[in-house]
């Protein structure tokens, strides 16, 4: 097949990237948290190409959710300063990184992670904190203990990070940031014990509140979703799933050959803005069109924006990068697996 | 990295396949269907290697979802009768694969789609017919005019098919038999005034009780799912993903490395047999045992089951079969994507 000119060529189902509405988001983002005060989370798009635009604006120390995705960030050149923000059980593959030049940190919450950072080659860590979601992170107590721990074997201890992912999604600006400050003062009291230069937090959903870690991992508000949009935060959704309609029935619904192989469903069904969204199969979507609304023929397009980007993303093999309906570019999503 | 030997050595999260349970599933199946009365469905397993179990067993008449899974099938040899259960508007990519000899059949349900089949190049097709399920498929008075017209275009009707998918959970067998019936009437009804010697209709939920299809379109029964394992079919599960924990809390839970981007999560989350799922994060679970279970240390493994086996399976990229802890074949999932 010749490459695709316009969005009427690309095959369905395909994601698809409005590249003014990704750039705004940058930029609102940049200005907020210009230069390292934002640590890119790369889980949020898998890509490095989109990384180098961040890279571009400014933002050259990134973050990463699983030991494939901090690998591929290093093979495109983009280690500069790489946080594998998540705990592992075997670092080799991260140790052959830091051997071959690349800067990789790796967060830490038990002797054992801490034993595995050692033995695989990492040689700077942060120390990861419980700041209230309960998931990763060791007690505020045991974080100055670790990070003797951590010095006493060799690494360097480049601060503390504790992601107050329970917070992202309260509605009120107000509480959110309440609750936020009391979810860091469990971070900074860490912070106290360790030390070192790092105070690493946040999400797209609290970037704004949280005034006390000095760098943001955030990653969805490049792409957007429609959770997230439910905030009120300056983020618009450049993110769609682009889908062909293959069957319409007398009866009201149309079928786009889009499903739950092309969308991430934990957060509940896309939305399609000319109507309802009745079911997701493996490889298709029913929709019913707003009363007034006229029902898509066979070959019609359907623009669908999902609930949860990162799983979304996490499907597909590359980005479209459109102006309007011309393709400027493609992003190949190439920081996939594990 | 070696070949891993033994479940222990598997890099997570991974998707096991226990081989005695699948050979079980397998048997219990060929026995209530033997040979072409099944129609494999591959979308729920996309791997050729699986597949072509399936063949030796005496099934080489298979369905698929997309064309990217019935080139995977032709590439494989798998291409005795080939069926792609969905519409489809561009077809060239099937009409090349008939071309070179393999036998592919296309289900239509409107004009358009008939059309698609003709100029891509197709030359045999099914009438794919509404028979109560809001998805594809014509109603049932146009079966026979569409079918004509196929004629008219010089391709052969092979019949028809209709899924009953909105029928595949009713819980209570009896209740599932009679509306099952009812729906069939529709699919006979159309195939009257179609013709053709197929009938083709059904999945694992209905497997049993359709009684009026000739073939059956089943693939999760294999492998099965939580969700699947709710109904009485003497089917058990076979598919696990295989997590290691890499952090615990004093607090009660620990946490695995398998998260959204492991499960198809559109039926909620895994089970974990020894206790409850908190929640799932992009690459975590959090689990917390049941009362008086132990909590799992960091660098336990975790055997976590889906709770639904096709958009899982999707996002991985091989099978690891096992014999107890043995690890005794791998399967690459080579029939992902479009």
């Amino acid at each position: 097949m010749d490459e695709p000119a316009s969005l009427d060529d690309i095959p369905t189902p395909a994601l698809v990237v409005e590249r003014s509405v990704f750039e705004s988001n940058l930029q609102t983002m940049s200005k907020a948290r210009p230069g390292g005060a934002l640590r890119p989370h790369v889980k949020a798009f898998k890509s490095t190409q989109m990384a180098s635009q961040l890279d571009k604006a400014g933002h050259n120390s990134f973050c990463a959710a699983t030991i494939a995705e901090i690998e591929g960030m290093a093979a495109a050149g983009l280690d500069h300063d790489l946080l594998l923000a998540n705990e592992v059980l075997d670092a080799r593959r991260l140790g052959a990184l830091v051997k071959s030049g690349s800067r990789v940190t790796v967060a830490v919450d038990s002797r054992e992670t801490l034993a595995a950072a050692v033995s695989g080659g990492v040689r700077e860590v942060l120390i990861d904190v419980e700041v209230g979601l309960p998931r990763c992170g060791c007690a505020v107590e045991d974080a100055g203990p670790l990070a003797d721990e951590a010095r006493s074997a060799g690494l360097v201890v480049r601060g503390v990070m504790g992601y107050e992912g329970h917070l992202v999604m309260v509605a009120d600006p107000v509480e959110r940031g309440e609750r936020v400050e009391r979810s860091m003062q469990k971070l900074l009291s860490a912070h106290e014990a360790v030390g070192g230069e790092v105070i690493s937090a946040g999400g797209t959903g609290t970037y704004a509140v949280n005034k006390w870690a000095n760098e943001i991992q955030a990653g969805s508000f490049l792409l957007m979703d429609t959770h997230y949009a439910s905030l009120e935060i300056p983020f618009e959704i450049a993110l769609t799933v682009l889908s062909t309609v293959v069957s319409a029935s007398p009866k009201g619904w149309a079928v786009g050959d889009a499903g739950l192989k092309a969308f991430g469903m934990d957060h509940g069904d896309p939305k399609w803005p000319q109507g309802e969204v009745m079911f997701c199969s493996d490889e298709h979507i029913t929709v019913r069109p707003f009363e007034g609304e006229p029902l898509p023929s066979v070959g019609d397009r359907l623009r669908l924006q999902p609930a949860h980007v990162d799983p979304t993303v996490a499907k597909h093999r590359c980005f479209w990068v459109v102006d309007g309906s011309n393709i400027v570019d493609r992003w190949p999503i190439d920081l996939r697996h594990w």
